[in-house]
C-alpha cells in the first residue's frame, strides 16, 4: 500500500514554479495556460519543429496532446520527446483522438513507446491505447473507468508510465518493484466535463506535479496530487454556479485558492490490483 | 406558411447528443466547443487533411468555417466536405472573411458550390457570397439584414442551401418547393457582437439542431431552432451583466439551462417572399 | 516634458473604431478579440501568407506576435509588415519567446529592424531584443523594468519605435528630436499576470491606440493611453474578483465600461532620461 503526501507534492510545486511546455491542441491552449498560472506554473506553448526540442532543454516538463496537430506540431513533439527522454525530465502524453482515425492513432502509439512519465484520458481513450475498446468519439469519454482498469495497468506495465484514468471517479495506476497500485479519486462535478480542456490541462497540470519527482512513490503521488488538485477544486467550484460558464471561472479561482489542507482533504482509497502478470 | 416546432427541434438534439466536426478558426475553438458542449452536443476539432474525412464519417455533423485556415485546414475541408455529401450528413459553411481578401473568397465560393445544408453569416458576408455587397471587414456586419434579404433567397435557390443572416433580428431563408420562405427572428443583446465566437459558433450550433432532420421543412426548421436557442439564451444573459466578460460567462451558463419552454417563446415572424424567380 | 491627453487618445480610437490584423498566437487569440472588442476595436486574425497582406492593405493597424508562430504565420507577418510601411499603417511587435530559442529569435530581430511603430513586450523581453540579459521563459517576466530602462532607451532610438515595458510599473520609452522620454504608469492588480494574455492583448490595444495619431508626440501619447486603459481596467478589476478566474471576467468588463474620466485618472509619471546619446 502507498501513503499519499499531497501536501509535499503541492509544496514543491509552489516552490519550484515550474515551466510547463505544451504542444497542444489549439481548443484548449488558453485554458491550460490559465490552469497552469492558477497552480503555480507557468506555461509555454512553443510548438514549431525548428525550435520545440532546444525549448525543451530550458522547460521544466511537457506535455503532448495530438489533438489538433499539424505536421509541424507532429515533429516537434518527436524532438521535444527525445529532448525532455535526454535531460530525464518528465513528460506526459495524452491520447485525445486515439482510435478514431489512423493517421493520429499510430503517431500516438509512437509517443506512447517512447518513454512518457504519465499517460493521461478517459476510458475510452486508455482503452483504445491498450489495444481494447472501440475508441472514443473525441474528448468525451463513452466508457467506463471500472471497465478499463485491467487495460490501465497492463498499459502501466508495458509503458513503464503512470496511467491515469478520468471520469466521475479517476483511477491512476502504478506499477511499482513488480506491484500494480491503483489508487481512485472521487469529487470534481457534472458540469466538469462540459468545460471544454478540464480534461486536456490535467494532463499539463500532470506534468508540473511531476517536475522534481524522481522515484516511483514519488512519481506515483505527484500523478495522484495532480488529479485530486483537479476533484477538490472541481467539487468546490459547483457553489454558485449557475451552469458550465459560470462553473469554469469557479473553477480556474478554485484552483488558485485551493491550500494545502483542502488539497489533503481529497477523497483517495488506494489498492493494488492482483491477477495474473503480463 | 410554415408552422415551427422548436421543442422537437430541441427534444431531438438533447436526445441524439451529436458529435459535430468542426473545422473553424482557432479564435473561436473554445467558445465553440463549450457552446456545443452547453447545448447537449459534442465537439471534435479535428482538421488535419490526413484524417479528417475518415473522422467525418464518425461524426454526425460538419462546420467549415475558413476564418484562420491553414493549406492543412483548406485541404481537410475539401475531403470532410465530400464525406459529409456520400453519407448525406448535414454540414453549415460560415463564410467568415469572404470578400475581404481574394485567396480565401476563392476557397469559400468553392465550398458553398459543393452542396452546404445551411450557410451562417452576417449580412456583410451573405451580401459578398451572393456577389452584391463590399464584403465585410472581417466578423462584424457593416450592411444590414433587410438589405441583403433579396440576396440571400437567390443565395439560397442557387446553392440549395438553407441561408440564414445573423444580425439585430436573424433572417432565416429556404426555398422549398418553389416558394422562398423567411423566418424572422428578435432577441440577443446589444453585448452579443462584443463576445468574439458568438457568431461562429452558431455555426455549429446549426449543424447540431441539423443532425437528424431529413426533410426539406424539418431542416429549416432546425436551422430556425438553433438561432432561436441563441437569441432566447443571448436576451437572457443580460441579466447581471456588467459588460461583454460577464455576459459571456451568462451566455455559456443561459444556453445550458434554457429549457424547450422558454424556447417556444422566441419572438419568430415567418413570411415567404414574393417577386420574380431566378 | 510632455503633457499626456488620453482624453483625446481614447476618443479618436472609440470614433474611428479600428480594425486590427492580429497575427499572434493561438493561446491568446480569443481573448485578444474580446479585448479589442471591449475597447472599441475590431479583431482580424487573418495569418495566412496567401492573403495576409492585402488584407493589411484593409486593416487600420497590425500587430505580430510569434508566440505560437508557424512557418505560415512567419511568411504571413514579413508581407504584412511591408503592407503596413507601404500604407504608413502602424504597427506594434510583440518580442514574446525571444532568447529562448534561436529559430524565433533569429525572425523577432528582423521583424525589430523593419520598421515597427511600437514594441511591447515584458523586462526580459526588451532586454533580450536589446542585446542584453538572459531572455525570458516564455511570457512571464524574471527582470525588473527599472534594469531594463538603459537597454530600452538604446531600443527606442535604434529602431524609431516606442518601445514599451509591461510590468508591476510598465516604462514607455520614446526617442523624440534627440530627447529620450519616459512615461511609468502604476496601477493593476498582481492577478494580472496570472491571466494569459493580459500582456499579448496590450499589443493589440496599443496598435489600435495608434491608429490616427501621425507625429511622434501623439504616437507616444497613444501608446501610453493604451497602458493607461490597461493599468487602470486592470486595477478596478480586482473588485468583487476571488481568483484570476473571476478577475479576467471583470477585465473585460472594466475594460468596456472605462470612461474618458478614469482613463484620465492614470497614475502617470512623465521624464526624460539623461545620459550619453548611441
Amino acid at each position: 500500500m502507498v501513503d499519499f503526501d499531497l501536501r509535499s507534492a503541492n509544496a514543491r510545486l509552489r516552490a519550484s514554479n515550474p515551466l510547463i511546455q505544451c504542444i497542444t491542441n489549439t481548443v484548449v491552449q488558453q485554458f491550460s495556460a490559465n490552469v497552469l498560472l492558477a497552480i503555480g506554473a507557468s506555461p509555454a506553448m512553443l510548438d514549431h519543429d525548428a525550435d520545440a526540442a532546444q525549448f525543451t532543454h530550458i522547460a521544466n516538463g511537457l506535455l503532448v496532446n495530438f489533438g489538433t496537430a499539424t505536421n509541424q506540431q507532429f515533429l516537434a513533439a518527436d524532438a521535444a520527446i527525445e529532448a525532455a527522454n535526454a535531460d530525464s525530465k518528465p513528460w506526459v502524453l495524452d491520447p485525445v483522438s486515439i482510435g478514431a482515425v489512423d493517421f493520429r492513432t499510430t503517431r500516438i502509439h509512437r509517443a506512447a513507446g517512447s518513454g512518457p512519465t504519465a499517460i493521461r484520458g478517459n476510458a475510452s481513450e486508455i482503452a483504445a491505447l491498450a489495444g481494447v475498446g472501440l475508441g472514443g468519439r473525441g474528448v468525451e469519454s463513452t466508457d467506463e473507468v471500472d471497465a478499463v482498469l485491467p487495460a490501465a495497468a497492463t498499459l502501466a506495465r508495458t509503458t513503464g508510465a503512470i496511467v491515469a484514468v478520468s471520469g466521475p471517479r479517476d483511477a491512476i495506476l502504478a506499477h511499482i518493484d513488480g506491484v500494480d497500485h491503483v489508487a481512485r479519486l472521487d469529487g470534481g462535478h457534472s458540469y466538469m466535463p462540459l468545460v471544454i480542456g478540464t480534461g486536456c490541462s490535467l494532463g499539463a497540470v500532470t506534468a508540473a506535479y511531476l517536475v522534481g519527482a524522481t522515484t516511483s512513490s514519488a512519481r506515483f503521488n505527484a500523478v495522484v496530487a495532480a488529479h485530486a488538485h483537479f476533484k477538490v477544486a472541481g467539487e468546490a467550484s459547483a457553489t454558485g454556479a449557475k451552469g458550465p460558464g459560470s462553473y469554469s471561472v469557479n473553477f480556474l479561482d478554485a484552483l488558485y485558492t485551493l491550500d494545502a489542507k483542502q488539497l489533503a482533504g481529497a477523497q483517495i482509497e488506494a489498492d493494488t490490483i492482483e491477477g495474473p502478470q503480463s
